[in-house]
């Protein structure tokens, strides 16, 4: 019953919750007292679920260290140099020397794009989450099955490409979009700059929602029209199919699907997943 | 009209359609014979929406193709070799030579894991989206904020590992969960093996969804056992707040968010960005 109430509390309505108002009252009152008590010794980042009365001292948002060392402190680590190992036209192989918090030097391997942007807080690249509305269609995502020497094999991605010195990440979006589908879209919003893979590489992207209508006449007869050297299938999958295509495409020896990809359709389909009370036990 | 009509037909329910029975069968009509007409040069990948009088030839899942050459035949690309241009002792960087679709030998500079594992379909790593349910909170993800030195800043990333030899994917995410964040779960679902950043990098992640139960004693007093130069931040933050303090951290100058964790925000929060009729124009 408890946990009803503090899933209902949270805003989740459960229709089948009965829970007289006295109850309910009651259960607030508590919830008022502890619902910010740390846990072992973490404490919730978050706003707390309703304030007014709590002390201080439990508002506060606090996070807990995981270290080998009992108190590091400052747990601060400082980048010291970086130096470059081998570059190539197009990949660097970098170290980067930093000092941990228990002020110790220690080095990192690191691949950085050449191309990388100097400008800090602007991606490398962006990739496009484009919907494809129509009549009478249901609506489908834009992706990209493309060979991927890295993997030796052929990945289904988000349309992506590089931003160019002097574009916005939306100019950028929608010319990759163009280039690579043949689609003229319209940008809804933009993700910050995110890391794809910050334990090796220095690599970023924005996500840009793009809308493209489908009815408009130019995308009726859409020609793509990618650079040299690319060749792309382009795939129009029905959103609300897209985990399962996924998961069967995964199954074949030559494709990969890329993460963020997956992570989109996932969270899509089972948005609760690992949640109570609503928890899903299998992903398919 | 015919727009509700189409999505009404997807399974989109809305309360507020009004359409008259005998206009609803002509459009279904309409839409038994047109569905998976050609938009362009490009067929839906799916299952057709309604199938029954379909004639087979456009049943087929078919793609289009986006080339610079006109008709590329066959549109497979061909894995030649691959050589080591520099070596160190986590990461390597690589030549990987191909034949293009047009039986042009290309050349791709790659990065490769040295401890990538050698078995096909295994990930280098996991990452766990680990949610953390206890009585009286809202139910909270369990995220880790450290130094990467790629990107000279604190990434918040999923906690995350590599997988050892001879261990299974449930074992190592269960494994590496305990040992950043101190907490045991229970493993809900397993992704396929997806890639991380397939333009520059062979690095490839399965995602494992986990369960923390919260009430438990053994999580009640949670301590991490970090390797050796891990400095880890465990942060808690309520789901149903993530996205926006997502946000509100990426501001930060020194802070970057790890793709994935944003994608699973960003899809929970506005799943429905960029379809129709539901669109939302801010992110935020």
């Amino acid at each position: 019953m408890l946990r009803v109430i503090s899933r209902q509390f949270a805003g989740v309505i459960d229709t089948r919750t009965r829970v007289s108002s006295t109850k309910l009252n009651t259960h607030l009152r508590f919830l008022n007292c502890c619902s910010l008590q740390t846990l072992g010794r973490a404490v919730c980042v978050g706003r707390p679920l309703h304030s007014p009365d709590r002390p201080e001292s439990l508002k506060k948002s606090t996070t807990r260290m995981s270290s080998t060392d009992q108190n590091p402190s400052p747990s601060k680590s400082v980048f010291l140099k970086q130096e470059t190992l081998h570059k190539e036209k197009w990949l660097s192989l970098e170290r980067v020397t930093y000092q941990d918090p228990r002020g110790k030097e220690r080095t990192w391997e690191v691949v950085e794009r050449t191309t990388k942007p100097k400008i800090e807080g602007v991606s490398d690249c962006v990739a496009m989450i484009a919907i494809l509305n129509r009549l009478l269609h249901y609506d489908c995502i834009v992706l990209v099955k493309q060979f991927r020497p890295p993997f030796k094999a052929y990945t289904i991605e988000f349309p992506a490409g590089l931003v160019d010195p002097n574009e916005s990440q939306e100019e950028a979006a929608l010319r990759e979009l163009k280039e690579e589908t043949g689609y003229t879209g319209t940008v809804l919003a933009v993700s910050p700059c995110t890391a794809l893979d910050p334990g090796i590489s220095s690599a970023s992207c924005s996500f840009v929602h793009v809308q493209i209508d489908g009815n408009d006449n130019a995308n009726d007869s859409a020609v793509a029209c990618p650079e040299d050297g690319e060749f792309i299938e382009i795939l129009l999958i029905p959103v609300n199919e897209l985990l399962h295509r996924l998961q069967e495409m995964a199954k074949q020896k030559d494709v990969v699907i890329d993460s963020n990809v997956y992570m989109y359709a996932s969270t899509l389909t089972h948005p609760h997943l690992g949640m109570v009370p609503s928890t899903i036990i299998n992903s398919d």
